[in-house]
């Protein structure tokens, strides 16, 4: 077989004129590696009018997604519409159509990957979606081949350029989080709703793959405890400086083994103080990075551009020549999606979130008199939680109220919050107290 | 079909020990995601006596490697024999007899990669190498499938474990080459004979294959220019400091197009400096990593541990687990193993040597009077560098000569050698000038 491979794109944005760029611009590498032509046939989308920059000639262009999915010349279908909505519908057709689909669609496949996955399986077709997780970077294959042999142990990923690119601001310029945030915005690096990226959703979508993938766990994205960066100050990031950490939004998975043999998955998103020299923390601005443990290969990690326009395209492109191999071989679904095949996803139990183990930085606000502190660390030690480092800071806050900041060994979560529920209450303790934790070993 | 896959080791060593411990701990997860057991039924090895510690049950072991390679149970053959001797003829006899290899031997692949490949695509049967590029770090499988829609730009590669781990003890102790050697060897670490780590060689093979897969050229080991890490002093790791670098052994390859519309390859391995806040100045010890930058994804990173017995059998069963998948779908060859199909690998022209560009650090050793200075840098005026920076120190070298430190802008290395043979003529100066290259854009 030496025919051309045919492509749909449904969605000309950023990312679907990205994809017709590279598509053009790579058109004789990607044939002499692939053996054959890989060509756009056609575009669907509902503005034909704004000007891409990009030569669509050749390509049928118009509104009609409905005839780009039953195009007999399609052999690929990328869905880059983005929500739940029409791009459920889309990627379900394609599949009924027996097209092989392409999506940077991580929420819709957080959410519905079950059965966009079992459907695919069952029509004999690929859904490949690199491009979700690690934009440019080729995390998914990693896990999916390169690491099969492993049995995976935790992973550690900075999965959100907005929030990164935030971080690193912050860091640097000693900013307060809205001002950074309006000049994100301000550069396109946020967008105007910022809610998806700074509280933590959207890297909790691409964590859900990555547990399904890591451990061989159903897709779960309600159960992942999220938390994201709008209560971080100034004075979090110095602090981090001086205990010799940066402060990066971190999706952690873990699988641990309990006593009673039973594997349970410990996976949250939230603002994670790291050690400075290790290579997250290092990660700047908007690139990610993921970092993973398996059993044989100890740490791994995978670093590049985790958005934008070329980048993004990047991964989509891969995934079409990965699937146009798989057409010319007849070997659709030579890998399962997500890692394991569908039937072999299980339900597994998590770490209860008191339960969880980790060093955590706090941050208490307390009256400038003697014996605050005590009261603090007493009650702390009460709670069976015990206390590595203290600096008190020069009154900043308003009221008289002054700073603290305290580094704990490790503790469960369930006896921090507990101490801390206590704390608050005291009198002399005059806003919420702060936490942040700690990983060490990533 | 639902048959177990049927694996023959040949060379039961470190790795191969690894690869039958993967093998056996990971036996149910490999199962679940590869759908069929991956089992190893046959061993060969010249030594039946040392214990390796894993349990051998089950399997055939014994010095018949002809028996091995026409054992109809053997579906693949690793090859963990090392060199170009038997190693070779084991290999092209395993695929001449139908039977799929995995292989970690860069040396053998960079010298006679051309022969095998063309014999494997004949016979329909894949080889797979990724252990022997990284260890563990899944980065051949990257550049083929995942960067696939890319140009390559560059890449840069900290990729020889032994003498990372020699750099970073050299610049923490501020020990001479040898002193830290002698510790590695005694650790483990380096080789009784350690030329092929320390004078760049195995990183000169892994780069051959690097070169081949990013740019589509043949292999060329020999026209790679090498250079190891005996001549570095602790003197240039305290320069490195000071100017904002740290020095690691780096493999580097670029693909330059000139006025003509020609593209050449500029590929060596040598010392370079790196900016201190660069991921891969912070690649410490034995760890390996490797960034590539294609035109369409920008910079890249892939990091783990590039030597060791479970790392490497991490990679070694990945490959394992991949051609079975293929196996199972009939569709060996689906990739080229050096990611262009061979009849693509064309000769790619070299950039000179002379019209390599680069700043540079030079370390001249001089008598400690006026002038001295003056002269050097009129002779590398008149030869066209021109100069960033210069460290005087007070005098620690023999003879009363004092070593002056120097950073220059980008010069052509012809230029510099000029000036270099030049000024090494010199009666004011005392000793051959040491020159290490410095890498920005990495």
């Amino acid at each position: 077989m030496s025919e051309a491979v045919g492509v749909g794109l449904i969605g000309l944005g950023t990312i679907g004129t990205g994809v017709v760029k590279v598509l053009q611009q790579n058109a004789d590498v990607i044939e002499q590696r692939l053996g054959v032509p890989l060509r756009m046939v056609r575009i669907a989308d509902l503005d034909l009018e704004t000007d891409r920059g990009v030569d669509l000639s050749g390509i049928t262009f118009d509104a009609d997604t409905e005839g780009l999915l039953a195009d007999p010349k399609v052999d690929i279908v990328i869905e880059l519409i983005g929500g739940y909505g029409v791009a459920k519908k889309v990627t379900l057709e394609a599949i009924a159509n027996g097209k092989h689909v392409v999506t940077a669609n991580k929420a819709l496949l957080a959410l519905h990957g079950k059965e966009i996955f079992e459907a695919a399986s069952k029509a004999g077709v690929d859904v490949a979606f690199e491009a979700s997780v690690g934009g440019g970077i080729p995390i998914l294959r990693s896990m999916r081949e390169g690491l099969a042999a492993n049995r995976i142990e935790s992973l550690y990923g900075i999965m959100n350029g907005t929030t990164n690119y935030v971080l690193t601001e912050m860091e640097k310029t000693g900013e307060d989080f809205d001002v950074v945030l309006k000049r994100a915005q301000d550069l396109g690096y946020a967008e105007a709703d910022p809610t998806f990226d700074v509280d933590g959703i959207d890297a909790a979508h691409k964590l859900t793959l990555l547990v399904a993938m890591a451990f061989g766990a159903e897709l779960t994205y309600k159960d992942i405890p999220t938390e994201g960066i709008r209560h971080l100050t100034p004075m979090d990031f110095d602090a981090a400086a001086e205990f010799g950490y940066r402060i990066k939004l971190l999706g952690v998975a873990k699988s641990k083994t309990g006593a009673d043999g039973v594997e349970r998955i410990e996976a949250g998103v939230h603002p994670t103080m790291v050690p400075r020299d290790s290579l997250l923390a290092n990660v700047d601005g908007a690139m990610n990075a993921i970092s993973v443990h398996g059993d044989a290969v100890g740490p791994t990690l995978y670093y590049g551009a985790g958005a934008g326009e070329m980048p993004t395209a990047s991964a989509v492109v891969g995934d079409l020549i990965e699937i146009s191999r798989e057409i010319r071989r007849g070997s659709a679904g030579r890998v399962s999606p997500l890692s394991y095949p569908s039937e072999k996803l299980v339900r597994k139990a998590e770490v209860p979130a008191a339960e969880r183990i980790a060093r955590c930085y706090l941050v208490f606000t307390v009256e400038d008199r003697p014996g605050v502190l005590g009261e603090i660390t007493s009650i702390l030690g009460e709670n069976g939680v015990s206390i590595e480092s203290v600096i008190q800071k020069p009154g900043v806050e308003s009221g008289g109220a002054v700073p603290v900041l305290l580094l704990t060994h490790p503790a469960a979560e369930g006896s921090v919050r507990s101490a801390l529920d206590e704390i608050d209450r005291l009198d002399s303790v005059s806003a919420p107290t702060r936490l942040v934790r700690i990983e060490e070993d990533l």
